[in-house]
């Protein structure tokens, strides 16, 4: 990122003035659009605010930009030829389109986490570099570096990966498959993405759980997908809820995540299993299996999949490297029939050409090293003791204010905020304060709930974070 | 890939039986899904077909096989419960949805290269192995083994990468950009998927090249976008069409891919740049330039892309590293107003998470190396070559049989037949003689058009190629 430079003889502002004119006119800010508040450029040039606003004073004064009091600073539409014509609209072409953006909280979430690194991070979805085997995969790659061809791969994935899945998914998950059942994907996120843009079509009924990650990702919405809700309790669902939402609805597919669901941490009972598993093959609905948390079990025995006892390949079943090692590596794994698996491919092409070769060969030798157990083993450890760290803090900061059930396994802490408080309030002042969490209400729940996930968080600053969130919420009761 | 084990005490055809019946078992073939054909199975395992015969009597004895004749084998439906209902109709959702499957040939391109590695291949639009700078990329990730953090990237795409293309597109193509106007894709696939996606809405009007790679990619359609054409001449498009389709269809964006042009070769001429680029700031159209092939110019001098010669902010600019380097490390870049590099990452989070950490590091350590300069030396010319070589072979074999202006770029030779014969006959009966290509309808155009690509092809496989495409020609002919 380009910063001022500090020793140079040009002042600081006619550098930043400089630079700022260069990404005009190479069409980054096309005439007519917002330039970065003061503010916000100010943090990003590690300057004061005031240098910031000297060099948009001069290029004011050169007729590159115009501010007006309240509406912010803009690219300048005469300085560029005769009409604005002349230059397509992007600000349309940006928010055209029936593709649905991210919720604002997470794209707040993100933007806030970029500007201040230094936020204590109770919202990503992902492991601390401790916890991740950072050391083992640089290992790998240096005593294995690809050498091979460097072409275009199987549009299903990498033939040795895939294959190391075959084992791993024996081994660890129970689930009996073979290569060509196999898709390799860009994380969970890419198979559930493909599965609702091409094998499902606008206008088709779908059930989730309620609450539930789906609600935080628009792409069912953008695929025209029509969301009805499975509740969870302590048990998970009610497979009961299905036929009744088939019954009214004609739902054509049941998105699950069974094991320490996200965002409640709810393991579905083993006899709910049972029924849910006769229940779906009696009306013949698939049902996609969400499965990224399952090896980070505290309690030492992974729960099984819904897929390993699905006697009627009624199951699409989805996992991924993300949660229990590097999400960085961008590699997940679907098993389906043969017939899907194909088609999802051939689609697939069109999208991205199929993924990169590299990861594809370190995450298949990290499957059939020696490091995978002892790994997994230290993962487990490492996450309940951040869950435990968190759950002190709680009790003794937030005691009588918040509810919730303690999880084992996962990555996240679902609580119901007993006081009745904003959710936009309760975010902006906890960043204010340096914390992020997600609001509730991202994963369709009602007001009053709070994520918090200690994956990232350091063990050191949870009881800080949470001192800080506690007194924000007791700032907004009074 | 699965194969019998020939020292094995157990015989061949027993070996096969309890493999498929895994396969059946475990849901790779639903009750009555099709099975692939005995001819097939027989090339996969490497074995007669009489023992796949002998395989499918066992499983048919067992009650998990049906053959009727004429239908091919199915997973009987009797077997696995009381009626087919308890399974998902699994190959109608393999069919369903409005996300469009590849045009019929290129997976029929597809699967032939599969079965058959030894086919002559003058389809794939890659490098072959002795182009790519595979020592290269080894030897920088020996020295540079990824060390840090594992977590999700940006989602604009890793910084190092991002900063090393603002000094490669500035000295090599002369665009000068900021880091935060690129977004990193997963080649020139997923700008263009993006775009179509996530900045046009269904039923908007977009110009093409005719012919024009575009049409091989049903994305455009699936997206619900209207295609208009754009007649290719020696020297591109005609600017002055852009503003017909303009007036009777308000097309709201041109693609064009005007450096050595995908499939035809052509260079589109400096005084049609300038015109064109005043024509669609005009009207305010932006264009997308997709500019994969031009550091492969023979002609020493890479031509400019429109984007370096753009005072407007009109051209969103996309390279890639596929067709210059390595295709398998799905690196590409797009350059665009910030606006849109925002939207656009923040869509491409819900799709696939973004890209690897892996490859982008190496793509930047490689941009920043001592290599590219030699590599781009080098890969010009080996293309040189085997064009040359491509060119002398025709001229021998199917001289008067054939038309084609020579290409002083890129990586394909576009040819027109001069007899009416049927594109799928023509590939069908090529395919049985060992060779590949694209038939020209694949890109829009008329019947009776050919591309053969010579990046991938070995220099000892030209002349035999075209010899035998000449002899499949000769006898289609009488």
């Amino acid at each position: 990122m380009w910063k001022p430079d500090r020793k140079s003889n040009i002042a600081l502002y006619e550098q930043i003035a400089d630079h700022l004119e260069q990404r005009i006119s190479c069409g980054e800010f096309p005439p007519g659009s917002l330039l970065p508040s003061e503010r916000k450029l100010a943090e990003q040039f590690d300057v004061n605010r005031s240098t910031v606003i000297s060099a948009f004073a001069e290029l004011r004064s050169m007729g590159i930009i115009e501010s007006r009091t309240g509406s912010g600073t803009r690219v300048s539409t005469s300085k560029w030829g005769a009409t604005p014509k002349n230059t397509p609209n992007w600000s349309r072409f940006a928010e055209g389109s029936n593709f649905l953006p991210n919720p604002a909280f997470l794209r707040r979430i993100r933007e806030a986490l970029a500007q201040n690194p230094s936020l204590i991070d109770f919202a990503s979805g992902e492991l601390s570099a401790d916890l991740a085997p950072t050391d083992e995969i640089t290992a790998l790659m240096r005593e294995n570096a690809y050498t091979s061809y460097l072409g275009y791969d199987n549009p299903q994935g990498s033939m040795p990966l895939r294959e190391a899945l075959v084992e791993y998914l024996n081994t660890y998950r129970g689930i009996r498959t073979t290569a060509s059942s196999i898709l390799i994907t860009s994380g969970s996120q890419q198979s559930l993405f493909l599965i609702a843009q091409c094998i499902l079509s606008p206008g088709d009924a779908v059930a989730i759980e309620d609450p539930s990650y789906c609600y935080s990702l628009p792409m069912f919405q953008s695929a025209g997908l029509r969301l009805f809700r499975l509740p969870v309790d302590n048990h998970g669902v009610q497979p009961e809820d299905i036929r009744a939402l088939y019954k009214k609805h004609r739902i054509k597919m049941v998105f699950l995540n069974p094991n320490y669901q996200n965002p409640t941490g709810t393991l579905l009972s083993n006899e709910r299993r049972k029924q849910l598993l006769d229940i779906v093959s009696e009306l013949g609905i698939p049902v996609v299996e969400d499965d990224p948390f399952s090896l980070t079990s505290y309690e030492g025995v992974p729960p099984q999949p819904l897929k390993s006892m699905d006697t009627t390949g009624s199951v699409l079943y989805i996992g991924s490297f993300s949660k229990i090692a590097a999400s960085g590596l961008r590699i997940g794994w679907m098993v389906a029939p043969h017939a899907i698996v194909e088609r999802l491919a051939d689609a697939r092409q069109q999208m991205d050409f199929g993924l990169s070769i590299i990861p594809q060969q370190v995450v298949g030798q990290f499957f059939q090293s020696s490091y995978l157990g002892p790994h997994l083993e230290r993962l487990r450890i490492g996450l309940q003791f951040k869950r435990d760290l968190l759950i002190q803090s709680i009790e003794k900061e937030l005691s009588g204010l918040i509810e919730y059930v303690i999880p084992n396994g996962g990555l996240h802490l679902w609580c119901k905020l007993i006081p009745n408080i904003s959710d936009s309030k309760l975010l902006e002042e906890s960043i204010k304060k340096g914390i992020v969490f997600v609001p509730g209400s991202v994963y369709g729940s009602d007001l009053g709930y709070v994520r918090f996930t200690f994956a990232r968080t350091k063990p050191e600053e949870i009881a800080l974070g949470i001192s800080r969130f506690a007194l924000v919420l007791r700032q907004l009761i009074e």
